[in-house]
């Protein structure tokens, strides 16, 4: 599946902390990057296109294809890793396009999502696009079918993120930019051999237990009716919203 | 700081989910390893010791470290990454002991518990005690203090952790084993240069907003008292509990 995950308004990328213009440096410690050991303008400034996936390896060779499909010069097996002084994330750069992992899981991504921010706005980019592009399970499509997100959704079916801050929960709208959505749709149209829908995301904060996988490790007691209860979890209310859904964590 | 999590009774890692005997193969995806493509028991069979942290870099260093404890022969540079079929995590072994990484926030562990724990019951482990190593910030603790972790506190500052099971909220302890914790400082006693307490360990989904950082790329609109509530959160549940504290994500 692919999601997308903000579009920008034809303007600068925004940050809404205000203590960040009075600080005199700014560490984006799981970048290992910052903006005075680095100069971001320089490094970022023309990127319009942010594309994020778990797995490094994946993303790696998401910027080898980049790399080929935009015909840069070089070798696509050379593409370097910008945040190589780091373990946490790998970035690679293609022209206008980013290429990063975020690891596994909201507060990972959350991490990821935070400094990257940052780093587009110290970079002065513009007009930029974030997608999130995933693998993930799906109910009601075929194996193969390309979902892109219009937006996602929580353990309880809404189109929320609940987080805490300083203690006390804000949730947030998960909708997405509906105009780039349909300007993917319209793009795969021109592809042959890749279905593909508009459709809801279900995220959990568990790869097992949150969704309906019975191979847990098995941290609770799997009652009688449990199992039952796996696969009606989604159904039941896939059948309710008659939607495709698509699952990734 | 470091957090153990558990501590085997004596006997045979136990996994509580009765299809897992049921299944003619367990596929440990994230691992990359199987019942069926590896002798899980002749691999892991003779582990006692599990020892987990976020970054991989770090844990191949410790694992190195453990080599050179432990003078096991052979080039402690030379240990190699038992999951290096996958990018999700890195896994070491070094004699007893098993050195693993899991990435970032509960989610990336989560994955990461369900199929260790699979893993040691396939290969038949017993006795096996688990540690979580990591670094985090602290309250009212001079820095480089070593905190034997007794309990996890969630964002409400509760001894408890709230995970969704198909829709549903369950709730589950976080007290961690008494005996090991106080094992560890009896250990730190011996040791010089390494102030250890015991104490607790907050833990919240987000680092930049869910803590106290406000270094965050402002996705809420910052009021003005908001700077003070960030650092009056912590210190003032810190007084209330006259407790040292330890932070981790």
């Amino acid at each position: 599946c692919i999601c997308y995950s903000a579009k920008g308004n034809k303007q600068l990328v925004q940050v809404k902390n205000p203590y960040l213009d009075t600080m005199e440096e700014d560490i984006l410690y799981h970048f290992s990057l910052g903006t005075k050991t680095h100069n971001l303008p320089e490094m970022f400034g023309d990127i319009k296109f942010v594309c994020v996936g778990g797995s490094s390896n994946r993303m790696k060779a998401f910027a080898q294809f980049i790399h080929q499909e935009l015909e840069m010069p070089g070798n696509p097996e050379e593409v370097s890793d910008i945040c190589e002084a780091t373990d946490r994330y790998c970035m690679y750069k293609v022209g206008p396009v980013l290429s990063m992992s975020h690891g596994m899981g909201v507060p990972s991504i959350s991490i990821m999502l935070h400094e990257l921010i940052k780093l587009l706005h110290h970079a002065q980019c513009r007009d930029v696009v974030l997608f999130r592009l995933g693998t993930s399970g799906g109910v009601g499509l075929a194996p193969g079918t390309v979902v892109v997100t219009d937006k996602a959704v929580d353990y309880s079916f809404l189109a929320q993120f609940e987080q805490v801050v300083l203690g006390k929960v804000v949730t947030r709208s998960t909708e997405l930019d509906e105009e780039v959505a349909n300007e993917l749709l319209q793009c795969s149209s021109e592809l042959q051999n890749f279905p593909t829908v508009i459709g809801n995301t279900l995220c959990t904060h568990d790869f097992y237990e949150g969704k309906h996988r019975v191979l847990c490790s098995g941290c609770f007691r799997l009652e009688a009716s449990t199992r039952k209860s796996c696969s009606s979890y989604l159904l039941v209310r896939w059948e309710a919203l008659i939607n495709p859904w698509s699952f990734f964590l």
